[in-house]
């Protein structure tokens, strides 16, 4: 299965997250691709075997094992030869390695944010799965990448997207940004259903196969708030000019209009790699097997505005990204909380958007916030919501 | 109505066909953006009141009616003081005057030939709206913009979205166009219906308002056939990489699908103003305030296979372009005469398909032709049609 042409020099890629829904898929696609890259470092939080194999596999220069006790497990029975690092701050030591020329930042959640700014401020170029550091330190993350004269290219099937339309058009002929939303599984639910929404339901994706959190966001929505959040950051487009659109096909990954009132989409399957791909090779584009789309076959695509009184989380998402500061930061943080919370089944469905919208009430907003704030802010508020489920 | 924000320099515009649909349209978007623009010549064949009305708003530097007798009657009344030439010579004339910086050809048919060549020859830019001409002489026309370093900036709707589609990427990049077609009024008739299809019905286009003579091509579906031959000349794609897909909606106006398997589409209301425009800056964007496209209440996009029994013009296009030579020159000249006697109602609707088809099979098709060649042929098709109508 190997059909890559390269598109240039081989990149020297570390994937934090490499177990991981997009860690695994990533290395699916350098496996299919191996002219692309070499891989420098992978890591896991807690995942040893599957780590060990992908070690054994890509011969990375050294391994991180975010979890202590997972690390001593590894170390007492690897077979693996490189370097066996451990612990949260030798994530940020591998991301920000002077030998990687890209780093794959597929953390889960809050976590990333250091690693990936550690990363940054290397000169590392970023292919981005971890939106939430976007959501939380949208700012200074855009403006150390902006200092270190760094490439963001995003991971996301959206934003993606959104990058392959804007290629060769110019920044300023960009009128609104049209984001895709399949709505999740619970697009047709009464809000009296959603009260009830079980765990089970949530976890069941129409149309995409991801992790457990991004998984219960897309169900809420707040996947798709926190693209929003993403996109503004990323395209520097401001949140009015930002549209979510349901189209429960996925096949219409996002689209730009123009001023002219043209509108460039980007379609296609809905699969990772293509998005992953292309993260690894933009703004060139090398050759896949992956299945071609048949539009004649699909027949059909609907599209649909969002319900915002049904998903809750979209609103809470907008009206946070309008408030600036450090509003953004709280909305991650009690969603990171509230959902992990949902998955043990510790609260409800809808307490979700609720425990949220407490928390923006409740944390005080910083204004143009430091790192340091934005920290602060989102263990204020971890506690805060955590507080709020155990009472 | 002005709302143009100036993309560059005025460009010296001159217009083949003003009074024509597509040069009212385009007339329609100079006037809303006059720093885009200067007009340079105006033509028409016949309609001299509507060009008296064009000359005096918009002070060409001179007019050309192609008939002689109504150039009379124009130069007898008229109240405008620029040149005025007559007769089909001159619109050569006026195509290839060395102030023009672009083209709009927009006359119907291979009438269109001989002055958009002249303006090529003469190193002016081409906004291509007669697709007929690339028909019949794609290989001569394409060598004559090759060797005069001139632009070909494409106005149908179809090839302007794939240019769209194609700014900043590669054109090794590109593994399929896809070409989106409304399927015409005639999309869910029977074979049996098609033979009763009247001439009323046929100019009923679901979507667009244009000329006659390219109303009953979207009727036919030949019209998608020269449009795949037009790509097959101006995006340098073989015939075996484009396909068509019927949409009825026209909301995708084509797309192109790259070798990651990624596509890319253009979106917009079906409204010619906008790839008008965008031919007169390409690959700029200027600001309008045309209506803007809302996907949500569009709802749903339909998609199905073309289905060539039905619509044995489209079959015939690819064949004759498969065929190479002078086999689309023969399409479109059998066409043209099998087309107006239609209109003139002498023949019935699938007698148009059944004289093209015997046209490609009686005329000798002449491999690498010359636009001499091409001439011939065209004569001796038109000729062979018209005897075999009147028989």
């Amino acid at each position: 299965m190997v059909h890559s042409s390269p598109a240039g020099r081989t990149k020297t890629l570390s994937i934090l997250g490499s177990t991981g829904s997009i860690g695994v898929q990533t290395l699916d696609v350098v496996r299919d691709h191996p002219d692309l890259t070499r891989i420098n470092w992978l890591t896991t939080n807690r995942r040893i075997e599957d780590l060990e194999r992908q070690a054994l596999e890509f011969s990375p220069k050294g391994v991180v094992i975010a979890d202590q006790q997972s690390a001593e497990t590894f170390r007492a029975n690897t077979r693996f030869k490189g370097r066996i690092l451990s612990g949260h701050a030798a994530l940020e030591e591998a991301a920000a390695d002077a030998d990687n020329d890209l780093l794959m930042s597929a953390l889960v959640g809050f976590s990333g944010v250091r690693p990936t700014m550690a990363a940054m401020n290397a000169g590392v170029d970023i292919a981005l799965a971890n939106k939430e550091t976007l959501v939380s330190a949208g700012e200074p993350m855009m403006r150390a990448a902006a200092t270190n004269g760094i490439n963001i290219y995003p991971v996301d099937s959206e934003h993606s997207a959104l990058a392959q339309c804007m290629v060769g058009e110019s920044s300023t002929a960009i009128e609104r940004l049209i984001l895709t939303a399949s709505g999740g599984p619970f697009r047709r639910h009464s809000l009296q259903e959603l009260q009830h929404a079980t765990c089970a339901q949530a976890l069941k994706h129409p149309n995409w196969s991801m992790g457990s959190k991004i998984t219960i966001d897309s169900a809420t929505l707040m996947n798709k708030g926190f693209e929003v959040i993403e996109a503004r950051w990323l395209f520097d487009v401001d949140a009015a000019r930002i549209d979510v659109l349901v189209h429960p096909q996925s096949i219409i990954h996002s689209m730009v209009q123009y001023v002219d009132g043209s509108v460039k989409a980007q379609l296609g399957l809905p699969d990772m790699k293509l998005p992953i791909l292309y993260a690894l090779v933009a703004p060139e584009r090398v050759a896949t097997n992956f299945e071609r789309m048949n539009l004649a076959d699909i027949a059909t695509l609907t599209f649909e505005a969002p319900d915002y009184e049904r998903f809750p989380c979209l609103r809470l998402a907008f009206d946070a990204l309008a408030a600036g500061g450090t509003a953004t930061a709280i909305v991650n943080a009690a969603n990171e909380i509230a959902v992990a919370a949902f998955l043990q089944e510790k609260i409800a469905f809808m307490d979700i958007p609720r425990l949220v919208d407490a928390a923006l009430n409740k944390i005080v907003n910083i204004a143009d916030p430091s790192l340091d704030d934005i920290f602060a802010v989102d263990a204020e508020t971890r506690t805060f919501v955590s507080s709020n489920i155990q009472a």
